[in-house]
């Protein structure tokens, strides 16, 4: 990563006596609660992929709002930076701590109550999503936030990254499933905005910003989500067509024909198949043709299930005639369609195995994105020769992965090496696109030359305005983001 | 209105030349487009009911969105006042001036772009809603927005007042529809965020901080809105029932149901159905009986009417074995659907009829939502024997109009001296519910008051020190809101 900084020195090199702070927040949270032993921290001060090193002076576990408040009190009179932390999941850096103090969420995991007939659910910041997803499904609800990191990943953070997903084409991002939130700011103030109302006009929205700035303008600690009727019924099919063009025709059909049914609409090159279809044992190719590309897509209802299958094959009946797909595999039982699901959800970890990548996580206009796949995969494969170029990921939210997977004769470092060259071409591409070089995974350190290069001015004065109103001293997660 | 106050003295009997002001206004966007006669501004300077006079020194007719940005330039350096006003047709004073400039989107009327496959159309604030809503329709897709003002109303206000209407139960809040905002900051800076990303994590979510910030933090001038696949079909019923808890019982189950359809729940009790019938041309009840209380539901999709048709007719069976209902009528013909809809529409029309009323826009969780009519008419005929209460609205939402008519025989002025006895009343319940005092339609100037009551003390501050942050001088809509 070129964009990647060395850590400041940590602040118990910083020659302050910080033996009265941590008293203090002893004395509030509990001596227990207080780590400050390098090996009880270890696995907080890295990022997940060993991508970043990180230092801290101590790890403070808060069990409740109250006790958040009073950490960030104490914290701030002391002038000492806190980086809050959940899962420590994120693929930005932004909960690595660059010395300072780390507050983790982990014991604020209480789900508070669950309201079927409001269809909210009101958690705790150090929720595990999966169990919010459990939590949920137990009263016949769905709460649809899903992703990768979902058995270990905090609500919390997901919420301070606005966290994308599978689910987003149909039921949004992290920050489109809340009705309301509590939050520590960074001078201990308590905002009770917990409201589980679906309108609501009464002052500026306060919650948005709090949602996806990373937790450098105080801690989310409790939210109000919402909830959704549990499908009853999914078609799912893996689609073959000849291009990322066709591609782009086809989820425009299946958009005006499935529309309040479509809920995956993926995207995969053949490439990407086979290094699936290689490395994941169980996956084969459902097909006995191989394709340039691929679609997977699914529809949900609550209605029939027979419904569901007519609507999905009529749609690919008429894309089969319009000569948009040459090929179609509809999963006749739930195995079948998990097994559809598994080409899709072995992607990263098959990619592994076939050496470095160089990865991005891009979105342009849905009507570009068939054009982006094509001009950015030109220019990586003009730049380098014999590059494995591997765009997926959610076509129909405008959302690739793109990622470009080394020669295969390259040592892994020698590709590496050029990592910031192709930043600067796909993130180029994009700008000019109209699109954004972080769809879904956030800022954090890794971004951070990337927003200044590429984000409105006037936007960047703006969050430097808001961000020294609410936190003057810097620190509440400081280095990230801004 | 209790919470009315006297506009300020204004600005042009403040003791200053303004002449210099106006010249180099008439210089940045042409003489025409600075109207200062007083009768030229009559109609802008009156809150749409006649509830407000306001004053005014001149009104604005900016073209783009650089001369906006010169006019609040000017305004700015000048210390002078800027209302910012669209259509004027909002429901709590935010778009009158107490005095100083009134800046109209009227001239920004374009539609800029409207991209069917990224499903996204591109408005400048002075478009009317209906024009949007026509542009739409014309490449087969849906912008949902839907409000009674719709033929004069203005997207710029619509998004500053975060409007509701009668699509939020599928298609949520004008907030839920923009992808992007371009907006002129106080000092005339341009924030540049028109992006149509269904993804973009890039810094702070700095777009609903001027959603809903009712023209106080900046002047949004043009905006990226979401479209919808257009729906092919609907089923439509009224249905009667005994009372408010199976109303809710009734919600429930539609909403499990019919969940990826259910696109109407709106509530009325029979006062305000005989209201309608009483007073509309051409309104008659569609049952042999009457009833305690109507919910008319609607689903909507893109598959087969018949299989709409189906879906309703057997949850309304269910509905009747379970005692939820009591009689229904479903729509058989465009005609009938549409003459069930009149039942509603007609509501506020023809409540006018019976004398003053008292209204109230409030919310609460849905599955507070039948308890609240309970205790909320209860206490209001506590406090006024032979008082009307006609609760109806948007109960799917949790979001009722609690409007009270006058007892037969009371006159009007006599009743309308307890506005602020029932606000009281009205607003404690709804506040003791979790609910909130101003669902749909903003604070303005009509609602500040409520706000300083009800709302988060730290949301408070934080409102104010966002506004100082953006607005020092306090000069953008100056007495609204905060």
């Amino acid at each position: 990563m070129t964009t990647l900084s060395a850590p400041p020195t940590a602040p118990e090199a910083d020659g302050r006596d910080h033996t009265a702070l941590l008293a203090s927040l002893r004395e509030a949270i509990g001596a227990a609660h207080v780590v400050t032993e390098a090996q009880d921290m270890a696995a907080r001060l890295v990022e997940d992929r060993g991508l970043r090193q990180g230092t801290a002076l101590a790890l403070l576990r808060p069990g409740s709002t109250e006790e958040v408040a009073t950490c960030l009190r104490l914290c701030k009179a002391a002038k000492m930076p806190v980086t809050p932390q959940g899962g420590n999941t994120g693929l930005a850096g932004g909960g690595v701590p660059d010395g300072g103090i780390i507050l983790t969420t982990d014991r604020l995991n209480r789900i508070r109550q669950v309201d079927p007939t409001n269809a909210t659910i009101t958690v705790e910041a150090g929720c595990i999503l999966a169990n919010i997803q459990a939590a949920a499904d137990a009263v016949d609800a769905l709460f649809p936030l899903s992703l990768a990191s979902e058995g270990s990943c905090q609500i919390g953070g997901n919420l301070s990254t606005n966290a994308g997903g599978t689910a987003v084409l149909r039921y949004g991002n992290a920050r489109d499933l809340v009705l309301g939130i509590e939050a520590v700011l960074p001078d201990g103030r308590v905002l009770n905005d917990l409201n589980g109302l679906r309108k609501n006009n009464t002052g500026f929205d306060l919650k948005n910003l709090f949602i996806g700035a990373e937790g450098t303008l105080g801690i989310i600690t409790t939210a109000v989500l919402k909830l959704f009727p549990k499908p009853s019924a999914r078609a799912t099919a893996l689609v073959a067509c000849t291009g990322p063009d066709p591609a782009l025709a086809l989820y425009a059909r299946m958009r005006s024909q499935t529309a309040d049914t479509l809920s995956t609409f993926e995207y995969v090159e053949r490439l990407g198949l086979e290094m699936v279809i290689d490395h994941t044992p169980g996956c084969s190719d459902p097909m006995s043709e191989a394709h340039p590309a691929y679609c997977l897509i699914e529809l949900t209802g609550n209605g029939a299930q027979a419904d569901l299958d007519t609507r999905l094959e009529g749609a690919l009946e008429v894309a089969f005639e319009a000569d948009q797909i040459v090929d179609a595999v509809i999963g006749a039982s739930e195995a079948q369609k998990d097994a559809l699901w598994a080409l899709r959800e072995n992607l990263s970890e098959a990619q592994k195995h076939e050496g470095a990548s160089i990865k991005h996580d891009v979105s342009v206009p849905v009507s570009r994105v068939a054009d982006f796949i094509k001009v950015a995969t030109q220019a990586c494969m003009d730049h380098m020769p014999g590059l494995r170029p591997c765009p997926f990921g959610h076509f129909g939210d405008g959302n690739l992965h793109f990622n470009l997977t080394r020669p295969v004769d390259m040592a892994d470092a020698d590709f590496l090496a050029e990592y910031g060259a192709f930043n600067r071409i796909v993130h180029d591409i994009v700008h000019e696109m109209g699109g954004s070089f972080s769809a879904e995974h956030g800022i954090g350190t890794f971004k951070r030359a990337e927003l200044r290069r590429y984000k409105d001015p006037v936007a960047l004065e703006l969050m430097a305005q808001i961000k020294a109103t609410l936190d003057p001293d810097d620190l509440m997660n400081p280095g990230k983001v801004l």
